[in-house]
């Protein structure tokens, strides 16, 4: 061993003591005939003190930043304490030094603030990682599995792994595939999830599953999407739904307690998906703060069949914009009645960009003394500026916000805005953590471009108990589209559940089909044919005929929950070695071209286009 | 819930109450007027007894083998009491029942002999995995990874996730390879190992890395091997070989006691790459028996340098085929000196089959009043037979054999042959565990086709400390290829070490190399161009340009690992999911044809051969 200490470990205590460290140079302070090191590991700083002794040395040998050192001294009790850190109370006295290797100066600084961009800190993300605040994410990360892995073996599941190299079957994202030498013309795909393995092991009897596992899909990366990523892949046999959510809320809990020291004990709320969608525009709603929406005008819609325009106070024609809309919906702000002109343009310029696309923001202000300002003064009297503030429920004080025009675009950019007001109102806190089940998912969506349905979740999941008969009753063909709301479908609910931490989806899952009629049913009512459901999932419905059991269960982002409990809005530094937004590391310069060679043994060739 | 409890946890203590099971059918035995059934599920079997009123449910509602079923009832005593299982002293008397799903009648019994043959238990790997043989192996490879780590855990190793899709760099087995759709033309590779990953951690100051991580390999598929493995995969930092000899022996030891129960509480041997060679012809000597190897006749070879053949009884000219011969070594086989002629010309045989290769097979019967009878008696009188037997340390009752011809072969097949017998003599124990540290093997081993040197372990490998000199100071290049062993290169002895479990490799690490200049005379000394080596490693050459500390790691094979603890010699049995030997998985039917739409995305056709 190079040391008989790490750079974290010693204390007032060990004054006196001969001692061994090893580690890096983090900062070189001389004074006068003296010099003093910081030295870095894992574990600690502790302080280097070089006597007047040591000089001529240090004159042959200079020491530099990320130089790695070892020294051997003795500890004693500093005279300039440092109570910042556990180290500070004493230094080393250096007897004698070993410059172990030598450190060019590093392209950008090693600390919490570095001056390194994006890119530099990727190309170099060996030195980044040296970084606190990149180092304080990865210990959160092991904290967080080993709490999970922890918490899952205390009640029973079994760690299996299954297997990587496996079948494409393309439904929805893309695989990655792989393309088999010894198999001329095949090729595996890397899974997207062990969503059929862990069946598998339910009909095989393992009862209860869990893996840390990596996923793959080959998608157009978003910011902040890897990938490569992973999951907690969890699997019940003999369970309903409420098993589910008991077992894992307890497992989000657990992590809390683990990981951030929270006594999470309230019961965690679920809120069903028509309930979501209606109150919050989103199924995924972040309930840490209230500021519900108003819906003034909404169509007839499949997930609430409510009809809002007879008694709405923007029933009856005034405002074109409003007359016109297919919906109209709105938020009370609470105490933002003092919003300037300049305030409120700006939020209209915010609701305007692209990524929002609305035409137009209207605004009621309620004033503290009753009264109304409105940028609807034109078209709509005091009376009636009354009546919708007191259907918003807006308080004096408050800001209500108005947006109108085509239903699933509308209700999309109010909740973006709730949760951008929010943000100004400093109502979104990193550290305050709030759990939502949203329920009742729709099982099928509709699919416009193909007049037929698609599973939401996948064509694993189960419909409610009292939706199956509708399942099998029916013929899935949409005959008419303008009327596909009114196919029996449109009302079926999935036997699913998302778990929602602070406005993102942490998990989701669901109670499975196990019944073979049943899942062929799903891949018919998909549009597979009888051949293309065998080909692709034939050793599904094969096991499905030899006692598969009733079973369920639920996958959570591990990287997301990772970066959520650390804080943060990315997941990119919650990651090790992460890939950049073209699907590239840059450290490794990766995807590469390969040789002729390996292209000829796995029997292809580049087709590339012009 | 469909169950109040398992099928494992109904005791005596039970009796009276009313409980809820669910499991599956294991078998339905009627007596009379009364059906037993033993319901199966993990945790264990109960036994249901399904009394005469429900005679008449049963014929509408037949019960079959592997059905799955959920009972209601009360717990009580058995007259007739089975001591074999925990559950044995209680039956369920059923008041109500529900079949939750049929099953079909396996293709094979679900049992610990089952009729079912390999292929057959391959494609309906969901109903094998159901079999006790296999759920235990399952389980205890949980066990062992559940194990391994805790003990890392607590010795303060993190598990930090290291990424799939990275770059091709093939050195020695072929890399499988991902086509980028993103980077047309492009590959990503999946990882051999994590090897530079985790050399880049320690670069940045993790200190303590493990994973338990799926590894690929392209290789011609041997019989027990898979193309996707599992690695325990461990680095350490400011490490010297007995430092991570002690934290894995440790962990090895840890693993046996958590899982087998035992104490393994001697100190594991530690033995030179010489020395194996030498006494066992293999770098992985099974030591829960002695029989070494004894060299009767032996060439000058770079890890002996030593004359055998001067003071050898077979010295002198007398038996042509040991006269012509580069390597003559022998066995005492204890106790077998009275071997028939069928015996001897069974094992001559033995030899002789292609897999061993030799020409025959010489032995000396030392019978136990003296005398010794040999196959040699033409060509060696009494006292020369007797000089050999000295030498090979036989006893009276033991039966020497001995093989002649090229030293590696000759080597091997005695090897070979020593294991043969041993297992024909009771000696590999499956419960019996012995480690065995191998240490100081060459660094770099000859490749006769290219005139040039290979990395024995991987060209990351430190050379022992007092060997960098000569690596640094010698240019690499061969000029006499004939003289190979003269070249200093081939006397370097590598900073590397093995782990031996009952004669299997169970994992294999070393102290690797931290400095740039010899990482890049290491490159160069593999033949790559300076080019090459930026354009495969710049990453991990530029990370030693910022302060590398010395590391170190191991790796083991977590398959095998399971298997010996299992007392199995096929990792296929402690794998979920494996393959076959051409790597298919045949459940799956994968690898599989993809459709021409994927493609086209990723710019590569096929390119069959005629």
């Amino acid at each position: 061993m190079f040391r008989s200490h790490t750079c974290g470990e010693l204390r007032i205590t060990h004054a006196g003591e001969a001692v061994t460290l090893a580690g890096w140079v983090q900062t070189v302070r001389k004074f006068g005939a003296i010099t003093f090191v910081d030295l870095r590991d894992r574990y600690g700083i502790t302080q280097l003190l070089f006597g007047e002794d040591l000089n001529s040395q240090l004159e042959i040998q200079p020491l530099g930043r990320e130089f790695v050192l070892q020294i051997k001294g003795k500890v004693s009790e500093r005279s300039n304490k440092n109570k910042n850190i556990p180290t500070g109370e004493i230094e080393i006295k250096v007897e004698t030094f070993s410059i172990l290797n030598k450190s060019a100066v590093p392209p950008f600084t090693i600390q919490d603030d570095t001056d390194g961009g994006d890119d530099l800190r990727m190309k170099y993300r060996y030195l980044d990682l040296r970084r606190n605040a990149v180092k304080r994410n990865l210990e959160l990360r092991y904290a967080v599995s080993r709490s999970a892995r922890n918490y899952l073996h205390e009640n029973g599941f079994y760690d299996i792994e299954t297997p990587f190299l496996i079948k494409s079957t393309p439904e929805g994202a893309r695989d990655f595939v792989v393309p088999s030498r010894m198999n001329a013309g095949e090729f595996y795909a890397l899974p997207q999830s062990p969503q059929t393995f862990k069946q598998l092991l339910m009909v095989s009897g393992y009862d209860r599953y869990y893996q840390i596992v990596k996923c793959f899909r080959d998608e157009d990366l978003r910011a902040d999407r890897q990938p490569e990523f992973t999951q907690i892949d969890c699997e019940m046999s003999f369970v309903e739904q409420d098993d589910i959510i008991n077992m894992f809320e307890g497992l989000i809990k657990r992590i809390f307690k683990d990981v951030k020291g929270i006594d999470y004990t309230d019961s965690v709320e679920r809120m069903t998906w028509e309930d979501a969608m209606w109150n919050y525009g989103n199924d995924k709603p972040d309930i840490r703060f209230d500021m519900k929406i108003t819906n003034l005008k909404f169509p007839l819609h499949v997930f609430r069949k409510e009809d809002i325009l007879s008694n709405s106070p923007v029933a009856a024609p005034a405002f074109q914009v409003f007359d016109n809309a297919e919906t109209v919906v709105a938020i009370a702000v609470p105490g933002c009645s003092e919003y300037s002109r300049k305030q409120t343009d700006e939020l209209t310029e915010w609701v305007k960009r692209p990524q929002i696309g609305m035409k137009g923001l209207a605004f009621i202000k309620c004033n503290v003394d009753g009264s109304f300002k409105s940028s609807m003064d034109k078209f709509y009297d005091a009376a009636k500026l009354k009546a919708i503030a007191e259907t918003c429920n807006a308080k004096p004080g408050d800001l209500i916000l108005l947006l109108a025009g085509n239903e699933e675009r509308t209700r999309k950019a109010m909740s973006e805005l709730r949760l951008e007001m929010a943000k100004r109102l400093g109502l979104r806190k990193n550290d305050d953590f709030k759990l939502l089940w949203v329920l009742d998912f729709p099982l099928f969506e509709y699919d416009e471009e193909n007049n037929r349905w698609v599973a939401r979740h996948h064509p694993f999941t189960s419909p409610k108990p009292s939706d199956i008969d509708v399942m099998i009753a029916n013929d899935p063909v949409i005959h008419d589209a303008s009327k596909y709301l009114e196919h029996p479908y449109a009302n079926i609910k999935a036997n699913a559940y998302d778990i929602v931490l602070n406005g993102n989806e942490i998990g989701g899952g669901s109670i499975r089909i196990y019944q073979k009629e049943l899942q062929e049913k799903m891949f018919a009512a998909l549009g597979m044919s009888k051949e293309e459901s065998q080909h692709k999932f034939g050793f599904l419905l094969g096991a499905f005929e030899y006692g598969a059991p009733p079973h369920g269960g639920i996958a959570f982002g591990f990287d997301r929950l990772c970066a959520i409990l650390g804080g943060s809005e990315s997941i990119r530094d919650f990651i090790a070695f992460p890939k950049n937004n073209s699907g590239r590391d840059v450290m490794l310069d990766a995807p590469s071209s390969i040789d002729d060679k390996q292209l000829e043994e796995l029997s292809i060739k580049l087709d590339m286009k012009k």
